[in-house]
């Protein structure tokens, strides 16, 4: 018989795993969300039915997946009423104990990706860390994440904490740096269409080398002459405190003696 | 006839530049370079001779390329008395005027990517930026480069200088927070390789969304709850500081009303 599975949020977190679980022939029977729009969106994605009342829950299914901003997973998890299931969110710096002393049965399934609504995910790729209040919930989480990645790993509380700022570095602040060069082309009129291999190429080194060694770039070879003159350039306070301080960073890191 | 070229320099770009023109029927004739053993490496490479001294350099090339770090490009060029062919820096940082007054053909050739010598690049999707002394140059130059790369630009020496500072961010510091990433999993004793779908889709999301709508985490959501736990963790002053101050700047950028 199929599992049945409630979905609780509707970001990107929730809107990505659960076509995944979809995918994988579990029948999400409902959504929860705060925001009217978003729940109905996503349910008539997933073709099932959603509310936006807690209370109103459906207490018959075998997981009960918390996909929600962090901030709002404890008020949440503390007004739902129902305890039979499996228990789990994917917050990568929510520690489990935040289930304990309410639910039997509860876990993490954490997705190390970037989400985006717009962009699809292959999610046989996202490596999924798990961790479980008992080993018939590790077993059962376990199994459904093997449906949905090739790639799954028991990772305890303090871990996936590490994991999630490690992706923050990796992932968010790069991000933030591809918008900021956006933006300096954009003052030139140069297309960002132009910095895209570059980005890529990037990416696609770390594959292969490790980032110590793919490193490259003028804070690497301590070329002071033209870390001044892009220093120069930065008018804005903020992008030039921190062009220095990453660029001081580097050049400690390869060039100190 | 088939054009003949010295490269001066030794480095990653000299490198993999060198390749490419040999690949697109260039006769490199010679490699200068101050290091004996770098210089040697390469001429074995493109199998050709290679001098350290620049008294000896080949006087019968059409083009002389100065792929050299920025901070020795002028001194060298100082030393230079050769004064046919057409002479050109691939620095993205140093203005065309480094060869004014001394040389009558004379241009830039930037391309816009990341080398590293242990790493091969598919160069004709190496975005190429022109600059030239006049339009026999210009032509010279472009044809040379759309030899090597499908993607050919004229830049003048302020763009190319934003273009420069832009990939700094895009590229260099985003490769030096995969190491910061890879560090802190170190410390948790996680293998650097799970890291590698999240970097990885984190630049392809940008090549079809932009950097403004693809960014993600914590700072984007104001998730202070969230930040203040990564906070807690990083002891070391720097990451601290840096994560804090990137973390503002993102959630200024998306959550000022």
């Amino acid at each position: 018989m199929r599992k049945k599975v409630v979905i609780l949020g509707s970001g990107n977190v929730a809107t990505h795993l659960s076509v995944a679980l979809k995918k994988a022939d579990y029948s999400i029977i409902q959504v929860y969300s705060r925001s009217e729009l978003n729940a109905a969106t996503l349910a008539k994605n997933l073709d099932c039915c959603f509310t936006t009342s807690i209370n109103e829950l459906n207490n018959s299914a075998d997981y009960y997946i918390y996909a929600l901003t962090d901030s709002v997973l404890a008020d949440v998890i503390n007004q739902v009423e129902i305890y039979s299931g499996i228990h789990l969110h994917t917050a990568g710096s929510v520690t489990i104990d935040v289930f304990r002393q309410k639910f039997k049965h509860f876990a993490v399934l954490y997705p190390l990706q970037t989400f985006s609504k717009q962009k699809e995910v292959d999610f046989s790729r996202v490596p999924l860390f798990i961790e479980a209040s008992d080993d018939y919930t590790t077993n059962s989480v376990r199994y459904l994440a093997e449906k949905l990645s090739e790639k799954c790993y028991l990772a305890n509380s303090e871990q996936r904490l590490k994991l999630h700022i490690a992706a923050v570095f990796a992932c968010n602040f790069s991000n933030y740096f591809y918008n900021i060069a956006a933006g300096l082309l954009h003052e030139s009129k140069i297309p960002f269409d132009v910095l895209k291999p570059l980005i890529l190429e990037t990416a696609l080194k770390i594959q292969t080398l490790h980032p110590a060694e793919a490193q490259t770039g003028p804070a690497r070879r301590n070329d002071i002459t033209t870390m001044e003159s892009h220093l120069n350039l930065l008018n804005d306070k903020v992008l030039h405190e921190t062009y220095q301080s990453l660029s001081e960073q580097i050049s400690k890191l390869y060039n100190d003696k």
